[in-house]
């Protein structure tokens, strides 16, 4: 497999000056290195080595960032050695190693690279694509993971893994409510986790669960291949004490909220809310969206009635302010909580409000 | 910022041919590159185009790889916008992308890039470098992470977080066992996190807990820096109920034994068994080590007394079934356990021997 090893380099003299005199090492000629490209100037510059069995090392420096250097070494063997030795040769020249990359995996199958929400990365262990195709809605992926189990991707983003159970109890609160006896609406969750969850809650288990997500793929893919997640939760979408709608859950919410009906509980877990979001535009349609359900929902819950939702990665960079805003302009006490989801890498925030007394 | 992007294709046609159709591409040029290098074969080549601010564009390909391209893009900006290009240009070539990484930061203060045991690689957020020494023993860094509180890495290795309530519990018995009353050793676990959750157990806390640690300096630097996992635990090494010693564990292992003493509990905290370890002198060590431990252990539980620890890597790809032939060699029931630990972004086992009747 071809790797690719980032190391960078602080250098006390200008960099091209430091590359002049690596220049001289003999070591390069012993791997086999020979030079390609060779533009070198002290404040900014390219140099390229590559070797006959296709091992490179490509060296570069920027007017924008005076006195570092970055290498990228590439090939299928002797990078890692490659690596260790510019290191040692480049210590010698007074220069300091400070990004220093384990191995990079290339040209796997599938695109094991994620991006976190604050931006750091992080390659997960997808071993086999158990699933995947396109609904009318979404991009579907269930991967095998070791380390997190079968690992639902919508639109390659990160939903839910078998691994996620601590993601699962704290959108159910934590294990601090009692459903006994209660009426539980949950909107999304259609990896089954949430509704396989509370159907399994002894002795305090909901007395009726409706579940509303919009795409019936997702369900049935996750059914089938992410039963630790869901079970057999969804294996009927109707049964005692629980029904499953697979549709949008807009008009049927407008419609309970026409009947007067209530839920003692709703737990959204619809898409992120659109912090981070990169395209404004989309962006002000999720807002929308989220009041929309937000306000649907409100109308649905009783007195000291109990809405949770995940939130958002807890070091989002924007977008939090305008959350807690939009949150704030309900008649709702407001808790949160940021919980460790190991497939995710990242602490992710849920909140629970709770209906006022109007 | 400098970033890079790594981005990996399946090609159709030999990789040469693509390259030969991409060269004609007029949108490199609108984005300022120039041609560096032009070393083009079917089975082999590198091109490597470089722009004015610093943008570059290496692409290579490799005769152990037929039909593979691996772009590697680097700069300042416009990183991304050349990543999507060539993806786009490339895709209208007949060639399908694989590998895709978000953004990789270069040039930062310090290496947040971490290769796990199952060899995936993660970065993670140090934000600021809390603690950094050398002990005699090891290289002691404390870097504090916004999703994971302080995170300690010794000899660079991550080793705990704030975050890892879940190794405590997990090295601790996962909350199956009752300490009421009882003596616990523990054996290094110098973060401090095992004697913290051990000396708050209320109603259940041990009569008298024991810690050996080599390292006074972790211990120390983690009291200052790693409060939230160690509490005022380590503030004084001797309090009502528990001593701490800082010092080889081997020799007050090798009186206790002479003198007859037993633990309760014992619970192994010290230094990652060698599955993984790749120099194999070491690792012989390692498990010499890790044998006398044992050995010297089993002598200080009476009957039924209980060994815990932690293991390995979940997904440890090799010295497993060397590690479970030592344990198997022992007069103990063994059971085992596979727990998330979120700093490690890898599942980790731990180990618990209960001592059989002689």
């Amino acid at each position: 497999m071809i790797k690719s090893i980032l190391v960078d380099f602080n250098c006390e003299k200008p960099c091209g000056e430091t590359i002049e005199l690596l220049s001289n090492s003999a070591a390069f000629v012993d791997l086999g290195l020979t030079l390609q490209t060779w533009n070198v100037k002290d404040i900014a510059g390219t140099v390229l080595y590559t070797g006959s069995d296709g091992l490179s090392l490509l060296i570069q420096w920027y007017p924008a960032s005076p006195g570092k250097l970055y290498a990228t070494i590439s090939g299928a063997a002797r990078v890692q050695q490659l690596a260790d030795l510019l290191k040692k040769e480049l210590e010698e020249k007074n220069a300091t190693s400070t990004v220093f990359t384990p191995p990079l995996k290339r040209g796997l199958e599938w695109n094991p690279y994620i991006q976190n929400c604050d931006g750091t990365v992080v390659e997960n262990d997808f071993q086999e694509l158990l699933f995947h195709d396109k609904s009318p809605f979404q991009d579907i992926k269930i991967y095998r993971s070791n380390n997190f189990g079968s690992y639902l991707l919508l639109d390659d983003d990160p939903n839910l893994a078998d691994s996620d159970i601590a993601y699962t109890k704290a959108i159910c609160g934590s294990e601090t409510f009692d459903f006994t006896g209660k009426n539980v609406l949950i909107l999304g969750g259609g990896d089954g986790g949430i509704i396989n969850y509370l159907r399994n809650l002894s002795p305090t288990k909901p007395k009726y669960i409706e579940m509303i997500d919009i795409d019936e793929m997702v369900m049935k893919a996750c059914a089938k291949h992410m039963r630790a997640t869901c079970g057999d939760a969804m294996d009927e979408f109707k049964g005692e004490g629980y029904e499953i709608f697979a549709e949008d859950c807009v008009p049927r919410l407008t419609r309970y909220g026409e009947e007067g009906k209530k839920f003692d509980f709703i737990i959204s877990d619809l898409t992120a809310i659109p912090v981070d979001a990169s395209d404004e535009k989309e962006n002000d349609n999720q807002w929308d969206f989220m009041k929309l359900i937000l306000n649907k929902c409100m109308l649905l819950l009783p007195e000291d009635g109990i809405y949770t939702t995940q939130g958002h990665a807890y070091r989002s960079t924007h977008g939090i302010e305008e959350y807690r805003a939009i949150l704030n302009s309900l008649n709702v006490e407001i808790s949160s909580e940021a919980v460790s989801v190991p497939s995710y890498h990242e602490k992710w925030v849920f909140y629970t409000l709770r209906k006022k007394t109007e």
